[in-house]
């Protein structure tokens, strides 16, 4: 059954909680799922709501709830399950993140369908055409790169893409790309973060000789590898592993680790609060 | 900051978060955590309410709460955080678990407070007296379990215990000891359960050549390593780890995960649900 | 640069490792990798030397090195890394093993090729094409089981298989095929054994309420989910975690796990010994 | 039985294992464990082979091998595992690293003893002389920082220390004393390094939203938090994790980490090359 998914941030303060809990109650809307957390820091109360939309009118639903989160100065945002975010996956020369989700999507692992892929490479284009995906082959060069992003843009807002994927894109977005899409862009950083930020982190995680590598998958902000973290994980290495055997484990890592955040978004589990994320999974 | 919690459990229906919820606003109880769960398999909603203390009269919320619970079928305990559990551990010759514990307490890491020592060995009498608490040397043989036992329990009854902790005490305890204390009895098994259950596990492990061993602490109940799980933890091993090496690796588990269990259970984070537990954690 | 790897296991006795490097010295062979085991509770000693192939004739260092061999009681076997071995995959309905090896060996992660593919589901049958890989569809019932493996066994006799791979196929092996191919078969069974061996694994781990669920990589033998374990892999679960949410989890520990292993197998890491592996990576 | 460790490290070419084992058998030492690595990045040969001592004259022995180390270049040292490195322990304010490694020597985990405790605060001398370890209090001001590091010195001197562990000493070592104990001082640090070096590296991760935080092991050079690592691990946080939770997931990574990386440098498994450590576990 098709359900909603109710994210809300609010100024923190008592009767949040019961006023939207009350609200549901009177509306008959069966939840399903509920969590909430309360940032002190910042002071900020959020809430996610899952409810079955069994008999439900989302629209006169929304309406209902306006005025009540503007009396609590409420941000939310109404999402049915049933509407399919639309994704585009941005990837280069390395196949396995690309690969890897497009075998998820397949194989009914993801909410959502990938509506096209972009490479700077056309090395992909059969797998992708196997999974009956547009593929885009946008090359890039230093001198090219205004007009690629420019055709890129063209193509997201084109296909009206609700979350964009980059799947060891190996490429900088420029500004104006990042601010088209807040708290939209997906990237997956080859590091635990904050270490080794920047480029050829095996190589530096080699040279410093740490015992765990990891992969990171944050949202793309304007300051590179600084961008909420969605999440995380890490394997154990050791003095026998080269550079080539840790970029072999550190695949399976961000693979795996960009796929469950691209399900947490998708799946409406994520908001962002003060450069960080809160995750109701 | 004192604070109480609420943990609630009844048969789930519509309007259980909003009743609670409204109570706590008209009561103008803060709400510092809220978390809930709904088992759909037995069709049981869990909650766990945790609020300020500032100015709620605890006895009279409870009054006042009463009816809202009966209405809705709901089974209830409230805690204040300021009632220190009173805890009593059981030991034999194994130090890890006990001496573990007693440091976490030492440093101020764990709520409530050691009441009491009870060891069929007297080898930890000078470190239990170290840290204050009375150390009750209970030999057992076969003949003189029931005898033990009653002491035991003589001894725990004495000193109003809510909490028996099972520091690799290695026996079993009888259904006399096991039912006067339900859902306050927590063991430390040296297995991943339900691996390796019974005995010698660490000897089963390296007989079976599996890659990972771990640790479970569980309620006790009348099944022998049956009981509802609440937490477990692993490491990697491999063919150079000899039994004496999972014996050792398996202390570092054995010690976290217990403590993480009791630290779980005196914050009043876990409920117990068919056999299983809700942790809310 | 192509390398040569001897696998040795000899009754344990002083001077097999001098007996082996000193030889290797006079054969002028330069090691890059090399490790060693004695397993005392079996008097066993196992080792793996990988040297370089540069000017070494395999088949005059082996003539050489036989005599030697047998007058320490030693089994051996000589593997060239040039000598890429032939793999065939066994799949059924579920893709995301079958999907993550094939875009393993497609991105050049994997040592040897997949040279069949063989399904009682036609479901996979153009994934498996696009990847240049023949694909039979050999449905099976308990009627016709037998046929139905005979038909396999022709298929990975014709293709001179070395290894076949049980990409989560569903269906267990008879001990007429088990027999073919003795230590050269490789199962994932989707929980940590030997917990919840058996069908059903992640059911019985939801009903069970444990706290990590985990996958085994195993040598098939006659008896079912007690081969020789290669690795094991586990995530942490929780209350929150539906039957469904384990069996989606379950699938990132599967694939790698699996993948993990098929990779250990074909770089000649892994020796079994006494029901158990040994595994020098 | 009692052992001897041999660790080697040479320029790596071919013959060196073949030296090192045919010498060994020549002795008529039974080895009981052999590892060696090669770091081709600095074309080094790094070997460690443990032997039982049964019937060996290690001075005999040692006498026996000079000649063949320095025909291959090899630097070496031999441990014989029946003479106990002597520690100290440098501790502060926070006892759970200093407590723990206590009750390790005190339930026979750990190889080598305990010889004194320095600590700049009294608060845990208490529990020190429990374990039977003599305690000095040596206060801290930046104005007596010499004069506290030369009574230091003085102690550890005079107890003739092999190795000295920071457990959470929070005072940074001055050149003076760094370079006294080259490769025999073992820091704990509390995050995940390179990530959140110097201060306060909890609020750092918290600060930063990471999702998993982690402890490092290290020996302590000149330049601050940039030693060799010799052990690492890491825990999961999420955003329901205060700075106060993280401080407290941490302890228990920081003693469990600290102490393994103190048994694998006790047990003579360390070796230091290039500004990494080869850790043969």
């Amino acid at each position: 059954m098709p359900t909603a998914t109710l994210l809300i941030s609010a100024p923190d303060r008592p009767g949040l909680v019961a006023a939207v809990a009350g609200f549901l109650v009177e509306q008959r809307a069966n939840i399903v799922h509920a969590d909430q957390h309360v940032d002190p820091s910042v002071g900020l109360f959020v809430q996610r709501v899952e409810f079955d939309l069994d008999g439900i009118d989302t629209d006169h639903l929304a309406d209902a709830f306006a005025p009540i989160a503007t009396s609590h100065g409420m941000e939310w945002v109404l999402h049915r399950s049933d509407a399919s975010p639309r994704v585009a996956i941005l990837a280069s020369k390395q196949p396995h993140c690309l690969v890897d989700l497009l075998g998820r999507w397949g194989g009914g692992e993801l909410p959502g369908s990938p509506e096209l892929v972009i490479s700077n490479h056309p090395d992909h284009e059969a797998i992708v055409g196997h999974y009956g995906v547009p593929h885009h082959h946008l090359p890039i060069t230093p001198a090219s790169k205004d007009e690629q992003e420019a055709a890129m843009l063209d193509l997201l807002d084109g296909h009206r893409i609700d979350l964009v994927i980059l799947a060891r894109y190996m490429q900088i977005l420029s500004p104006t790309v990042v601010d088209a899409y807040p708290g939209r862009i997906i990237n997956i950083h080859h590091s635990f973060l904050p270490a080794f930020a920047g480029g050829r982190p095996y190589h530096q995680a080699h040279d410093r000789g740490v015992k765990v590598i990891g992969a990171t998958a944050h949202y793309v902000t304007a300051d590179l590898d600084e961008g909420p973290i969605i999440d995380q994980d890490v394997t154990r290495v050791s003095h026998r592993d080269s550079v080539h055997h840790l970029v072999a484990k550190g695949r399976d890592l961000e693979k795996v680790v960009l796929a469950r955040a691209v399900r947490l978004h998708l799946e409406r589990r994520v908001l962002i609060v003060g450069g960080k994320t809160v995750v109701f999974d």
